[in-house]
């Protein structure tokens, strides 16, 4: 079954872009590319009339459209694959790969799930807690000196879409969870596993990360956070059980 | 044998540049992809405040290596291989490549060729006029509405060049004539061949076109070009003895 490519779900997200043409750029090369979606969180600047200045032509459309949140995880929360954007690969930040080898896998996703790319600020790109909430993290390849421009870097992800996006698509991907269901699923899972003593109460969040980490690997479907959250409010209902019979038993010592 | 490709050996040239920060942006985007030889002809507007605004970083040593011409000829003359990129695909325009697939031929000349890379005006792109003295077109893909920035359209081909230099290279492309013979050539071809009356007097630009886009397509190297200037002088040999003999017999009859 050849399915055509679908680039209208994926989303553009610049995460507190600093200077307003760039934000501009950015939509004239989504257009350029074939993209549409374009979401700002918690902009530094967004001065319309600098904005518009760099988005000519038909990109004025995608500024017309443009999202705008103050809350980053409200911004994510509706998609189910969030992709992170980054030049600096850390010991603590999760295996990359170039957008080009990524392409084709967004592309699967995106006939049946809504992707967002996260691009960050112009001075500091996306922070490790933005990393956290990204199921892959992407580098664009360069020569020794790197320091992209922020439109240019949109530019370069929505070129390798746009090329990929001419060629068939052959598997077929079906709808994943959210990033809400992701994250209200995670929150139980660090709440269950505290119980149970798998996460250490003085360091959850390392803990997390290596959960996180193992997770967003999968590519969740809907129906398997809901397996996952049954998991948890069984052990939520365990625990409890246990509670209950340690106070009984105190209540009978004392009694 | 294997060969380390040659990015040094590719220039790009803007050719009459009309926005400053586009030359210091498409600076900045050669940097990240490692390629460092730019040169303007015409720039209408050079302001290198405005241009270094652009260039961060050590992009800004390429804008103290950048070279400067007023004539167009003269520029691309030390070149062996010209490359012009071109959003409009006209009737009378030779075919064009993409960036990714003449990336690999582009660094197999790089080896022992200099190679340049043009791009037109913000405004107009490259004239017809331009586009005769390239050996190859090229365009980059992109949606329906196809508006790219300088300095996106620079950073797509670099990017492009960047990543296939990343593989050894396989075949041997050795030193090619560059501009300045090949249009030696040229003009000497136009004059043999008017000459013997191939090419029509009223209309020498359209036969020449035929000519330059049959000889452009087999990268002539230097000793071929000497062979068919070679050929030329005996044209223009044969020619005058022509014209000897006609002068002579009209000066028989006279007599």
């Amino acid at each position: 079954m050849k399915i055509t490519p679908n680039l209208a779900n994926i989303a553009i997200i610049l995460v507190q872009p600093q200077i307003p043409e760039n934000i501009g750029a950015a939509a004239r090369a989504m257009n350029n590319m074939g993209l549409t979606r374009l979401i700002v969180v918690k902009p530094k600047n967004c001065d319309l009339s600098r904005v518009i200045k760099m988005a000519t032509g038909s990109s004025i459309d995608i500024i017309q459209e443009m999202e705008y949140y103050d809350d980053f995880l409200t911004a994510i929360g509706p998609f189910q694959h969030i992709v992170g954007t980054t030049a600096r690969i850390g010991a603590d930040r999760p295996a990359t790969s170039f957008p080009r080898e990524l392409a084709q896998e967004l592309l699967n996703f995106s006939q049946h799930n809504q992707v967002a790319i996260l691009f960050g600020s112009e001075d500091r790109g996306l922070s490790n807690e933005h990393l956290r909430y990204c199921n892959t993290i992407t580098t664009i390849p360069t020569a020794d000196f790197t320091s992209l421009n922020l439109a240019q870097a949109v530019m370069i992800v929505c070129y390798e879409l746009c090329l990929k996006s001419r060629e068939p698509i052959q598997t077929f991907e079906p709808r994943l969870a959210d990033k809400f269901e992701q994250e209200h699923m995670y929150e139980h899972l660090r709440e269950a596993l505290s119980k149970i003593g798998f996460i250490n109460p003085e360091n959850p969040k390392h803990w997390m990360l290596n959960i996180r980490r193992f997770l967003s690997r999968y590519h969740l479907r809907g129906r398997e956070v809901k397996i996952i959250r049954g998991i948890c409010r069984q052990i939520d209902w365990y625990t409890e059980q246990l509670e209950k019979f340690k106070r009984k038993e105190q209540d009978d010592k004392k009694g």
